[in-house]
């Protein structure tokens, strides 16, 4: 493990997802997946999103659409939540959730506008 | 068609893609396709381009990443040339390919470093 | 939008999904999804389903075949009372469902059909 | 392997690819793929093209848009041809292209449509 | 059906998936998926797991990887269960699992590590 | 970076891919990629390949099956000669392909046993 990498991934995992999300995933770690946990915050968050030549509002549109084309729809809903949290206005992720109507077919399109107004509804419930 | 929507298709996709690969588009056209290309104008650069809430390189990042991801490498060749186009840097087109290989797998990564090394030295040859 | 097509959209999607279901996403649509619903019903239901070469049956069939083997499976629930709603009878979805397990792997085919056994018992249960 | 279901499978994939393309594949099959290619023909086109629900044309339909949609190009073109050895029309055809375009995304239907432009025009020159 | 095929599938499927999944199964099949069930019998465990070049825990390694690659999660469930009957450890199958993240992306990696949890929980609430 | 992990990484693809393919790799890296080549060393090969509850045999095995599934036919080729190279037998990479073509379908399969056997004839050719 670089650690310099290890901690600023995980810098960036708790500003986009948020303290509570990262405390609940580092709390309920056990022997099976604490070094998956680890691998994610270091690979993923630290040596991409740690990457400097994008803002962290254009990650989370790239993320929510990949996302949504490939069906990943548990990590969808975290990082619907990401975007969101890193200042994506509704009308920029709408126009995310076109593309990928367009792109990876209408389902997907429908099932990612179900998803994203579920949330939207929990995170006014939370405020 | 909605003329309006279709013209205003026409217009991004030439801009996105160039004269040259649109008015080849067209002319090629036969029974079998022409209203195949008709409703890509306006369907897919009209109505969904069009919108305004994204900047045609946050368009781009977002379709290099999902056709990536998707493995539609024949949109993908088209959609690079067009991030190019629109103008984002080496550097943040790479940024995306990062991502793309983190989220949808690193083959998906190696075969959109691979093709995008490949388009890089085919704009090179005709400058 | 083209309303001639959006119409004939509109009346061809609460043909095949009824419209106790169609009222409800329009009821239901808000600022977030309204334009969404407008785009899927005039491109998708209009414009696509609207073509003349295929009838409703055929068309059903490659629905829930194409969303089966993409893993679409909220839309899957949608198409497969579709294709009932349409005329299909049992035995043509199931040997469609066939075509899925073979060409798409035995996975989808197994998830297609518990999918489709519990809409059937849904609609018994309404009927 | 059961010998009615392989001969049934035998028939039906004659009739549909053809005998040369099947004369082909039998002829060079060797020790790495044999097993495999009697599997196919007893597993895929005996107990599942075999049934009795549907008829060709529909079968072929549903094959084209799922490979389409899968991004499955080798075996798309051999369905392709299937499809109107079977019977099936260019409108037909067609007409099941804008579905995949539609449901699995644009880029999937582009390539759709660009294969089978290059399929037709083969197809032409051996006529 | 080859009844010799069709009564090895049964065996090892019982052998894989344990009696009490399997007489389930069978006693919940109606005209609608009993000759389904039958088809997976005999060609997915008799004529493909009933061949002879590798054991039983490296076959549901590769099912399990290629099931959490693919997002086919209700099969995944099964064979992550197969796996751990047919005697892989739980080292192995977090090594899988790995391999998954890696090579189909960090969301199919995120979302095997979570279903493997919580079938872990599921069997030890059992035993 | 790691360099303990970067270092076992390069070590192990050098065995798996040979030195010829990764020096090629390394001498052909330029800005735009390079530091992909060294996530892919790191990440990849180190930090995953590099773990201890399976072997080498067993990782191609997955590799090759979830590549196929997943329509990644470049990275197909590389690790369907590793797993030659890691000495899998060919009887048992044919089995492999045959869960391939069962859980991701005839057509993954049909094109896998293809690609199989040009890439055995290539190396029949330098041998």
């Amino acid at each position: 493990m670089d650690e310099k990498v290890y901690d600023d991934g995980m810098s960036i995992r708790r500003e986009v997802l948020g303290d509570e999300y990262v405390d609940n995933a580092m709390r309920n770690a056990d022997d099976f997946n604490k070094d998956f946990q680890q691998f994610v915050t270091e690979y993923c968050w630290g040596a991409c999103w740690g990457r400097g030549a994008l803002d962290r509002k254009q990650r989370s549109l790239i993320n929510i659409s990949m996302l949504a084309a490939m069906g990943r729809w548990e990590e969808f809903e975290l990082h619907f939540n990401g975007a969101l949290n890193n200042g994506c206005s509704l009308d920029q992720v709408k126009d995310a959730l076109f593309h990928v109507a367009v792109y990876a077919g209408i389902p997907a399109g429908v099932s990612a506008f179900k998803n994203a107004r579920r949330i939207l509804a929990e995170r006014e419930g939370k405020a």
